[in-house]
């Protein structure tokens, strides 16, 4: 299973929407449809929504009307701009979108039909990348895991919010092939509950041993002594070694250092900004107050009550243990260790 | 509106289920039924449930069919055993108890009519005084609150979580009737989501500013510095100040106090429990999986996830600014002040 593939001339998704009570699979052939999914969160994860941008990219150009080079090149840059405003906080997005762009521009594609296919196979080798990426970082991750371990997570940074494996839960799935002995407390992830719908969905499938919380009982069990480490995604990662996740995260953060617990988010290069210093320049998505007022499309408060639904916030590096990519793990200090494995070299 | 009263023979409470959605009142005349309204949360907040167990010990005498004033002892003493067994973290439940039975015990009452009769009284005097201690509470705290703070509670300790004006809310209403300008980030608080149906349907229908936010959002805005101070409820305080209180307070503290924001639990003496010594002391409940995998009725998790769900944490003292009663604030630390408090003196 991929959360996203290119499917002949379509980009096929998984609709994570309808996750954990249904499964079901849409297919797209216009890119303007990929990036009303990745606003709407047919798929989200940010190396999910760059892979997704990337296949956008891909079919805007194969289903293309343009009759010149110029023309196609001008279409897949309309369409660039349509899935780059999409959503503001993941680094992904912008990347994937900047790695196609730079593709068809290198001065090595000649003509309409090489820049389409070029365009679609740099598309799959970016989501085959990922994978790969994943895969990588799980090996790198699961050095920090030990047989009996406790794990916490929040949202899902799993198979799901990438092409395959994930980013939080790869170290977790390869610690379990190893035959290690894990347990995973799963924060649910108000408001709209990645956490129980797809983290305990992924988890459950695979026999990996999981416990399903509130948010808010992520400090009790931490507090406990019931923790072991922590483990998250990001969709953002900047200079400073700052961290923009899922809503949430900094007051897991600070509890788990507060409490000597290990915080570590697993984060694909594509995710690191180094464009951007330190958290306060990481633009924060505003979602609809909907998602607060409504689950399952019940109304849980009262009409026309007034609602703030920022869906990320910013977790300041002193509260990070450690940053697991693919090419090793950056400590603090991460200014260096993160130029270093942006340009792909070990930290 | 009183969230629970007596009303000629019966006891009269709003079902607390239904809210926002629906403002239904219940009466009951078996103390067994208002036991069940206990435990099933039609009533909560730990002055509520106080209040809820001494009526149903006066509905247990005044409809005991006990021919001897020592078989009439025996049923009111056999309710108490059933009343006792509802939920075991809130304090004020077995205060509640006690000081009816010690009424009961006290040497001055003759007869079963007496004994009836002072009961009623004495679950009535119960009530009234909860609400006269909640009044003092509030100016006590709006002397914490400046014109045009930013005050963050979580779950509800409002006029619904006591007979009338809450806990928490309490120096929020003061403070709002001396003119002050205030406006009340309110966690939703999972699982059963009391900010967001009866926090936020408090402060709705008395128009006092308010913002609803999931409980991961606490501690953006706490670091974003749009908090001022945090006021919550607690279910048992103990003698070193360690308060248990709705599940994610710790999580609160430990942000507000990493940020500088000061954090007060607003308790009633009845909540102050010394013959606890520390907060590992306190019976933790542990609730039915159901709150956590179904919202409204709606299944939010993969069927037959395990869960944890435990309905309360503890705050250790050294996160707690202050301690607001009804004879003044008790400040760290807290063990002299609380003392003399529960005495009725000044701290």
């Amino acid at each position: 299973m991929r959360t996203i593939e290119w499917h002949d001339g379509a980009v096929r998704m998984i609709d994570q929407r309808k996750l954990p009570h249904e499964y079901v699979e849409v297919e797209f052939i216009d890119y303007r449809q990929v990036a009303l999914a990745i606003e709407e969160m047919y798929v989200r994860g940010a190396p999910a929504i760059g892979a997704a941008a990337a296949y956008g990219l891909a079919l805007a150009a194969v289903h293309s009307k343009a009759r010149s080079e110029a023309q196609l090149v001008a279409d897949v840059k309309e369409a660039a701009d349509v899935l780059r405003n999409t959503r503001p906080t993941a680094s992904n997005l912008f990347w994937a979108l900047d790695r196609m762009l730079g593709r068809m521009d290198d001065g090595t594609l000649e003509g309409i039909e090489q820049i389409q296919q070029a365009l679609v196979v740099e598309a799959q080798a970016l989501a085959d990348e990922d994978v790969a990426v994943n895969k990588r970082m799980g090996t790198y991750g699961a050095e920090l895991i030990e047989d009996g371990y406790n794990i916490l997570t929040h949202c899902n940074a799993g198979a799901l919010a990438t092409v395959d494996y994930g980013t939080a839960l790869a170290p977790i799935r390869t610690a379990w092939k190893q035959g290690m002995r894990v347990h995973v407390f799963v924060d649910e992830t108000r408001p709209r509950l990645q956490g129980a719908r797809l983290t305990a969905w992924e988890l459950m499938r695979e026999g990996i041993p999981m416990t399903l919380i509130v948010d808010n009982a992520a400090g009790h069990f931490i507090q406990a002594g019931e923790v072991d480490i922590v483990f998250v995604g990001a969709d953002r990662v900047v200079a400073n070694g700052d961290v923009a996740n899922k809503i949430g995260t900094y007051k897991l953060a600070v509890v788990a250092k507060e409490n000597g617990v290990p915080f570590y988010p697993v984060v694909p290069t594509s995710t690191i900004d180094l464009a951007i210093d330190s958290g306060e320049g990481i633009p924060i998505e505003e979602r609809d107050p909907h998602e607060v007022t409504h689950v399952c499309g019940q109304p849980i408060a009262p009409e026309g009550v007034r609602v703030a639904n920022p869906a990320f916030d910013v977790t300041p590096h002193r509260y990070v243990s450690g940053i697991v990519t693919e090419h090793g793990i950056v400590y603090p200090p991460f200014r260096k260790g993160l130029c270093s494995v942006v340009e792909g070299r070990r930290p």
